[in-house]
C-alpha cells in the first residue's frame, strides 16, 4: 500500500499519476485539510506534522510513503528520510534530471508557495548538479486560493498570473516548473502567458514514474498487490470545494471515506 | 484580562479597537495561525478549535472572551455562550442595531469568508429584528489571501472586488457589513467600487464599544485594572507576513511573546 499525503486536495493530482502508471497498487491518501495551506507556515511546524502524517500512515499500513506537497518535500522530505525505514519519495527528487535534460540556455525558473521558495531547496538541488544552470524563483500564494475557488480560466487569474511571471518571463528562461500540487491545474493559463517555446514540468508525473520504475525493480507491482483493493482517502476536515477540485485533480469523483479521521489529538 | 481570538492575524484589528477604546485594560491576544484560515473549514471543526482556545485563554486568566474571527462567532459563538461562565462577545452581535439604524431603503448587504456566509447567521439576526429587511450576502474567499499578500492597493485587487461586489450593487444594498476582520484592511478598494453612498460598517468599532460599554457599567476599568500591564500575543505557529501584516492591522508593530505556544497537544 502506498501512502501519500498531501496538505488538501491538490496531491490528488500526484495519486492520479500514480494510479495511472501503476495501477495495480493501493494507495491511502491523506489531505491535512484542518491545516492546510502549508504553503505560509514555517519550516518548524511543516516538519512537525510532515512527521506526524508519516506515522500515522505507516500505522495504518503503508509501505512507501509519498511526499505529494511540494512545501512538505521542501522542509521534511530529508528529515521523513532519515527518520523512517519505509522508503520515502519526494516531489522534487524525481524531477531534477528532466531539468537538467530539459534545459537549453540553462535558466530555470520555479514557482511554488512562499515556504517552498523560501526554502531553495529547488536551487539547491539542480545546482549541486550543474553549477551554471541559474535558477529564478517566484512564489505565487493567490494561486492556491485561486484554484480552491475554481478559478481556473478566469481573466483575473491570468491578470495574476502575469504579475507573478513577469521577472521569469524577462529572465527568459525556457524550463518552468511548477513547484506546488495545485498549480498543474492553471497549466493552460501559466502557458498562455509564458508561451510555447517554454516547457512546463508538472513534478507529479516525473514522481509517479519513478516510483512505477522502484515498484518493478522491487517486483511488487504483480505479486503481492494482484488483486484489485479500494483507495483510501482521509481528510482532516471535510474539503472546502471538494466536488469541484478532486474532479479537476482527479478527473473523477473521489469517494471519501466517510469518517474523517484526524491524527492528530486536538 | 480580555481574552481575543481570531484565526489568525487579522482580529488585530478588534484588539486595536478594544486598546483605543478601553486603554486600561489588558489583553491577551491567540491567532491561531497554524491552522488559517478558518473561513473554508467546517462548522464542527470550527466550534471545537473555539471551544478549545477559549478553554486556553481562560486558563490564562482571561475573564472576558471576545471571539474576533467572524466565522468562529458565527458558527460557535452561540455554544461559547452557552457552556462558558465568562462574558463572551462576538462580533455579529454588537452590530445588528447599527444595520438597523443604518438602512434606509432595507436592502442590506452583508460579505464574509464562505463559512460565514453559509451558516445565515447574519441574516438571521437581522431578520430576527426587522422582518422586512433584505439581507444579500457574497462570499469573498480570495480577500483574506489578497490581504496577506499586502495587495490592498492593486489594480486586481479592484478588479476581484468589482466581480464579487457586482451582485450587491445591482440589488442597489444601502449599507455594506464587512464580516470579517481582513476586510476593513480593503476598505478603500470596497468603497471605490460600492459608491459613496453606501454605509459600510465594520463590525470591530461596534463591538468595541460594546465593551466598553459593559467595562463601565461593571466598573472593571479603573479598579482593578487601574496599572498599565503588557498585552500578551500568542499565534499557534509563527504569522506570514507578520511585519506588514500587524502594522495594516494593528497601527504599529506588534512584539510577539517569543515561546509561540500551541494549546492542541499534537
Amino acid at each position: 500500500m502506498i501512502g501519500i499525503f498531501d496538505s488538501g486536495v491538490g496531491g490528488l493530482t500526484v495519486a492520479k499519476e500514480i494510479l495511472k502508471n501503476t495501477n495495480r497498487q493501493q494507495i491511502i491518501y491523506f489531505g491535512d485539510t484542518a491545516r492546510l495551506p502549508y504553503g505560509t507556515k514555517t519550516p518548524a511546524f511543516i516538519r512537525k506534522i510532515s512527521r506526524k502524517i508519516t506515522k500515522w500512515l505507516i500505522k495504518k499500513g503503508a509501505e512507501i510513503i509519498v511526499i505529494a506537497c511540494n512545501t512538505s518535500s521542501a522542509l521534511a522530505g530529508d528529515t521523513i528520510k532519515r527518520e523512517f525505514k519505509v522508503p520515502v519519495f519526494d516531489v522534487i527528487n524525481p524531477s531534477i534530471k528532466d531539468v537538467l535534460q530539459s534545459t537549453k540556455n540553462k535558466k530555470v525558473g520555479v514557482i511554488g508557495t512562499p515556504a517552498t521558495i523560501k526554502s531553495l531547496q529547488w536551487q539547491k538541488k539542480i545546482k549541486r548538479k550543474d553549477k551554471s544552470i541559474k535558477v529564478y524563483s517566484v512564489s505565487c500564494p493567490l494561486f492556491v486560493p485561486l484554484v480552491e475557488e475554481g478559478w481556473v480560466d478566469k481573466k483575473i487569474t491570468k491578470a495574476i498570473a502575469e504579475d507573478y511571471l513577469k521577472p521569469l518571463k524577462e529572465k527568459q528562461i525556457d524550463v518552468l516548473v511548477l513547484a506546488c500540487t495545485h498549480y498543474p491545474l492553471l497549466k493552460d493559463t501559466i502557458r498562455e502567458v509564458m508561451g510555447k517555446k517554454v516547457k512546463i514540468i508538472d513534478p507529479a508525473k516525473n514522481l509517479a514514474k519513478e516510483i512505477n520504475l522502484f515498484l518493478n525493480k522491487n517486483q511488487k507491482s504483480n505479486s503481492s498487490f494482484s488483486q484489485k483493493k479500494n483507495n483510501y482517502f482521509f481528510f482532516s476536515d471535510a474539503p472546502y470545494n471538494f466536488e469541484k477540485i478532486s474532479k479537476l485533480c482527479f478527473g473523477r469523483k473521489v469517494k471519501i471515506i466517510k469518517k474523517i479521521e484526524d491524527p492528530f489529538s486536538f
